[in-house]
């Protein structure tokens, strides 16, 4: 693996901060291993949030009193602090609030897609996009005009970048590509990616839900114009996502929401816009959901974006090889290695993948069984549903016994 | 007052579940007359929301495992909760949880709104409007090439209902109204204003951002097609929103924004949609926000909504009889009475609102001034903002005395 001089997690210490997972289904003790859907929040975001609802609550956009003044500054620090955990080395300027990962591809899609597409461009997307990308694309471009591509995957997971080269051309317009893929759990070259649009003036949306949680992000490094992810798959609260954007690009993009705390000026005839980022927050945005987001950043900085990254591998290694001994078992995606992120999808032989999940969830199992929000690739993989295990901080590789064990018990149910 | 029988208040008890009120601002006790821009979360919110993280939290969209049904069922049923505090029948089928108020306005302004609005058709505001819906249904109706007309303001802060009449016709197609305004304070005629616009086949969307926390609403009396609030305003967590719709209504409507969990299928030529609300709430919803707002609304109709009325509109009486003493003091808005809701806003002679505000905040009280998000009626009343005081359950006629001391405070600094 690539990370493995980083010192090994203390899981034990961690697991103390999240009490959820100090509970029994029926009488076994819960094993959760549903991180890419939702990843547990420690103590100290939860007390982060309720702290700030005891202590300072109160609306932002700069009041004047001692709470609004306090919830302000905690609010446009947040935006710093999770800026500069990507690597924007713009701040607030580049680090936009949302509602969650979806909201920002809606945003750039709309913002910038309905008025910058049109017949004869191209968006080019991968075949394992999630349904925020996917759909979101597809349904703009149907409106401009534009067509959409897609990257094909290879038979062992991994994006055909050869395709990759015949399909981002001079009318590429827009290149919205995926980090790290939710039903593979493949790392793909994303670097590589926005170079090749780049080369031919396309403007590049990386969606990074299931990257930024699990190992160091740097999107200057990456060069993205835009990069989305959320907070409830890292260590954070729901309610919030976040969209990175060059400063520049954000600066002359319009709203695509409008109301109060995003205008400059309103008259009954017309309005003019404030600042980045906030003439893309209309409303009272989520202030506490950013504490709390904000505590997040500041736990996950303090394990350390690498030792989090070595211990999902570690872990996903552990899952793979110990499923691979399964028969009738398929696992999806790359084999582990440096482009194999920590959870693993996969089937088994004459049991659906929703039976399979029940069958996981009466031994205490939590896995996560349907199409994972991308439908299209499942088509293309000929399957309906994965089973997929997930992993996070808070895992053990003890815990990968009583998931073999639990579809041991489903493969004999129904043999 | 209309509400003199109903029972009053135990203030000192409900304010024993608010420990933000119980705090000093540079050694003096804080007076907190800021609720209508964020009402305090009292305890037992704040603690649904830690304890769901720390019990139950997991991604919805009911997952297979004991935490995800656990979720998805209290997700689902805090739509039906909320559906329920404010009248409508049919449950979750009828409410969907956006962010904010403002993407609710958002939300139907852009998926009825863009699709239905031509040239010829006028879009009926009123001249009170938050920015919320003024921006949003003005902006939406430039790109549609529809009209815009406001119902005008009378001098005390009602709405011309003669006015009202001229206004909306057979080209009215939407009437968006507020229901109680967050700067003159005034209670609307909603239900004469829908009546009005329904019998020139318009639709209505009712703004109840400040009537939902302050008084029973019954969205099915109002009649109301589409009707907004926010969590934030009503006792509950920030980071959610609501849109109340006629089932039929929401039902035949296309989403405006795209992603997971809101579609049936997806293939990568097309997509076509699941259900209300899931079809507006793509990607991972507020989900511990729901829980909290399931809270919030428990804990409010413990307490009686028509008693939390009595109370403001006691302490609005109180506030602006105080005020009303202040040589050089305007107040904006009607006199007490059934159609005046708890808040005051206000400006003094001489006195900027924003010095106003901060002297204010050297006696620890804190109030807001600005335009409230409502320039133009600003701009209509000759002044570039006003300061507000604004009242919610934890607050006393006691907290009047030290507003009117820093008032004439600032009075005599500025003379």
């Amino acid at each position: 693996m690539s990370h493995q001089r980083v010192e090994p997690l203390d899981v034990e210490a961690i697991r103390a901060e999240y009490p959820i997972l100090d509970q029994s289904v029926d009488g076994t003790p819960l094993v959760y291993l549903d991180s890419a859907a939702t990843a547990q929040t420690p103590d100290p975001v939860v007390d982060a949030m309720s702290d700030y609802y005891r202590e300072t609550n109160a609306n932002v956009h700069r009041g004047i009193h001692h709470l609004s003044q306090q919830a302000s500054a905690a609010y446009e620090e947040a935006h710093d602090r999770v800026a500069e955990f990507v690597g924007a080395s713009g701040g607030r300027k580049e680090l936009v609030f949302t509602k969650n990962t979806t909201e920002s591809e809606n945003l750039i899609a709309h913002a910038w897609g309905l008025r910058e597409l049109g017949p004869g461009d191209e968006v080019v997307l991968t075949q394992m996009e999630h349904h925020a990308s996917l759909v979101t694309w597809q349904q703009v471009a149907m409106r401009t005009g534009a067509d959409v591509k897609y990257i094909e995957v290879t038979e062992d997971g991994r994006l055909d970048m050869d395709h990759a080269r015949e399909c981002i051309t001079d009318d590429t317009a827009m290149l919205s590509a995926v980090h790290v893929s939710n039903t593979l759990g493949t790392v793909n070259p994303v670097n590589e990616l926005v170079d090749l649009a780049h080369e031919h003036d396309a403007l590049t949306f990386i969606d990074g839900a299931q990257a930024v949680p699990t190992r160091p992000v740097d999107v200057e490094a990456i060069d993205a114009d835009f990069y989305a992810f959320s907070g409830h798959k890292m260590a954070g609260p729901t309610g919030i996502g976040c969209l990175y954007g060059k400063e520049a690009l954000l600066a002359e993009l319009d709203p695509y929401l409008y109301g109060g705390g995003m205008i400059r000026k309103v008259t009954y005839d017309d309005s003019t816009w404030g600042e980045v980022p906030w003439k893309f927050e209309p409303g009272t945005p989520p202030i506490a959901e950013a504490v709390g987001l904000h505590a997040a950043v500041d736990y996950l900085e303090e394990i350390g974006m690498e030792r989090v990254q070595a211990h999902e591998e570690h872990l996903a290694e552990a899952a793979y090889d110990a499923l691979s001994d399964i028969d009738g078992l398929t696992i999806y995606g790359p084999e582990p290695g440096p482009d194999r992120a920590g959870l693993v999808s996969f089937t088994l032989e004459n049991v659906h993948a929703h039976d399979l999940a029940s069958i996981c969830n009466d031994h205490a199992v939590a896995i996560r069984a349907g199409d994972h929000c991308t439908q299209p690739l499942h088509d293309t993989l000929g399957v309906a549903a994965t089973a997929r295990a997930s992993f996070y901080v808070y895992n053990t590789v003890d815990e990968i016994e009583p998931l073999v064990e639990a579809i041991e018990d489903a493969q004999s149910l129904f043999a």
